[in-house]
């Protein structure tokens, strides 16, 4: 008899939540389970703004796959997806393909530019581990240019961040606490740099508790970040960034700017013909693409709607991990032909988002933290995730201790 | 009674030697001596190939001036000397000027490209601490680009040093040791990057021992350093270098270039209309400048004829501390108008390159040394030059102690 092939496309917290529970649903006679990914490492893209800061090293971000999957159940394949066919059930790689039976797109984001000129060119972003190391090398690398140059441009020490949401906010709050340290390591006067934080809506954080917002904006303006909000940013140049307030045009020049403020899906797919809302995929409750009983999508490539608020949960990692057991075990059902299929309903503790190693601002099981709580509780998340994926040791090789 | 005042211009090693012998030999009450440097940090000129190469951190090749000399007894100001007005007795400086009765001008060294077309805009220079950084944080950064272009250009990981003289050579040795981790820290394959050394002469290390010389060669090209000899650089381009051998011309790609080749003195000898080759002054054997009575010129600013070859000595930091005594007794002399002048002979223990902190070849009170006992030998003489500027507490905080 042949066994069913499953195909899981890439190992973020989505693709790695599903390989790890069908590992523990299935025998390997069942079926035969591949888990592609680009890299031989997972990482855990929510540490990816201190990554991009330098305060912590992308090592500590990141970990091997095979070292916590089980390899005699899960086929691990280092490529690049470069295709999905559909009808033919196949994925093409970049060094060969694969045949499926059931298929896991599990790709992740991609940064949003929404059309905005100049940006894909001239500014950075948070995408992965190779994108962040970039940023954090080129930071260094300008603040070592700047005492070389025979007329000085403190131009080269301004930062823009590009957003002042989720991963905006906790981005600059590394930055804010990474300043003294590179003015140190490159003996500049602090008053040199600015660190300038973008927004176009209304708020930083949007829809987040105002009580919390204001507590961050006034933590990050005491560190000296810089908020521009209610400001677009019209296009990034080689030389910085355009905004507008109203009608007022402003021309900030800075040595870099990290757009931090939208992501999409994977571009694989809208090549594969998937129907999707900027490469992300509204799937039915049992987590498959629309028309497609075999296609489960997972993680920032799917879009789950809220019910009692009719819009999407936001991308995050808590919903990719927890929608891993239900794609898991939907798998495992049809494989299998008997049980039932699941639902899947996202059970959200709550969001931290850090400002820094040692403050943090959040909302967990409803109530409202700040400072060193908060940030005891992010940490405290982080660690599961590594928990999650690879057990105590891993939390113990990589996790956040730091807690006060 | 007005006291005379001496200015020391340059805190290298042959102004800070001249400023710490001059606090022996003169009371407070005999004159009034002026020490000035642009930053407020002495660097070890000879440590900066480790520097660039990101082999040690900037902060182990400098100290700060103020905590090794005598702030009682030599005053220190720091700023940018942009004149010498020699008739005048005055020196020009960014924020001030000072007079002087005597001037010690021991400015050091400038890079010297000799008109090759595109080496002062495109290649880095091992000239001081922040060019040196610079150079450490570029390659980094370059590494760190490798992996986020879509194209992999291999070119950006070749660097390319010229010159295979003593700088050149033990910058190309600190690489070589380098490469493999920051192949580990960028994930990039050993076998994509290449270091190749390019030198005119017909041999590296020109003057040196040829068994020297063979074994430094092979020692390098066992760790994967490739030798351009007799090979000239023509032109250096945004994309790399063009060189010539024989009528062969051949383009190298490459994403960092370090001229490493050609060193001329301070660029204020020439603007102060001292008479000077390449910016060296032919000091008399009392180290004053020719006609200039007062006007004494230590370390690479100063050209001291070696009567043996009729040839000048090389620009040393063996040279540069060892005229530092005898400047200053001289000073001393005239400030006392008793005594007599000293000439200045140096007195030559030997010379050691360095082939990373592990190996090295030297001639050292006539022997020549291979390995281990060269190596160790080259951080006996590290440790003493900083010995002679800050006693045993400097070398304990600064030394070199990995021996073996």
């Amino acid at each position: 008899m042949r066994k069913p092939k499953i195909v899981i496309l890439g190992a973020g917290y989505g693709g790695m939540m599903t390989a790890l529970n069908l590992q523990k649903k299935l025998g390997v006679n069942e079926a035969e389970v591949t888990l592609v990914n680009k890299n031989d490492y997972h990482y855990e893209s929510t540490w990816l703004h201190e990554v991009s800061a330098g305060t912590i090293h992308h090592d500590r971000a990141r970990f091997k796959i095979t070292n916590t999957i089980n390899t005699n159940k899960t086929k691990f394949v280092q490529d690049t997806v470069t295709d999905i066919k559909l009808e033919e059930q196949r994925v093409i790689l970049e060094n060969g393909e694969l045949e499926y039976d059931y298929l896991v797109v599990a790709l992740g984001y991609e940064s949003e530019t929404f059309g905005i000129k100049g940006l894909k060119e001239h500014a950075f972003s948070i995408a992965n581990i190779n994108s962040a190391r970039l940023i954090r090398e080129h930071i260094d690398f300008v603040f070592a240019t700047y005492n070389n140059e025979p007329e000085k441009r403190d131009e080269l020490l301004t930062m823009v961040v590009g957003g002042a949401g989720f991963t905006g906010i906790e981005f600059v709050a590394e930055l804010a606490n990474r300043v003294p340290q590179l003015c140190k390591e490159y003996d500049i006067p602090r008053e040199k740099v600015r660190v300038i934080c973008v927004e176009a809506a209304p708020t930083a954080l949007p829809g987040f508790d105002p009580e919390l917002v204001e507590y961050a904006v006034t933590q990050l303006e005491r560190k000296g970040v810089e908020f521009k909000i209610g400001t677009a940013i019209k296009e990034c140049t080689e030389e910085g960034i355009i905004v507008a307030k109203d009608d007022q045009i402003e021309e900030i020049k800075a040595g870099t700017v990290v757009w931090a403020a939208g992501v999409r899906g994977s571009y694989l797919i809208e090549k594969a013909g998937i129907e999707n809302m900027r490469a992300r995929v509204k799937v039915d409750p049992q987590l498959r693409a629309p028309g497609l009983d075999n296609v489960f999508v997972v993680g920032d490539c799917s879009l789950v709607i809220n019910p009692e608020i009719d819009r999407p949960y936001p991308p995050t990692a808590q919903v990719a991990m927890q929608q891993g057991p239900t794609c898991a075990h939907n798998i495992s059902v049809l494989v299998r032909g008997q049980g039932e299929l699941q639902e899947f309903k996202p059970d959200l503790k709550g969001t931290v988002c850090s400002l820094g190693h040692d403050d943090a601002i959040g909302m967990v099981f409803g109530k409202k933290l700040f400072g060193t709580s908060a940030s005891f509780m992010k940490k405290v998340i982080d660690n599961r995730s590594l928990f999650m994926q690879g057990g105590a040791g891993l939390v113990m090789k990589k996790g956040k201790f730091n807690f006060f």
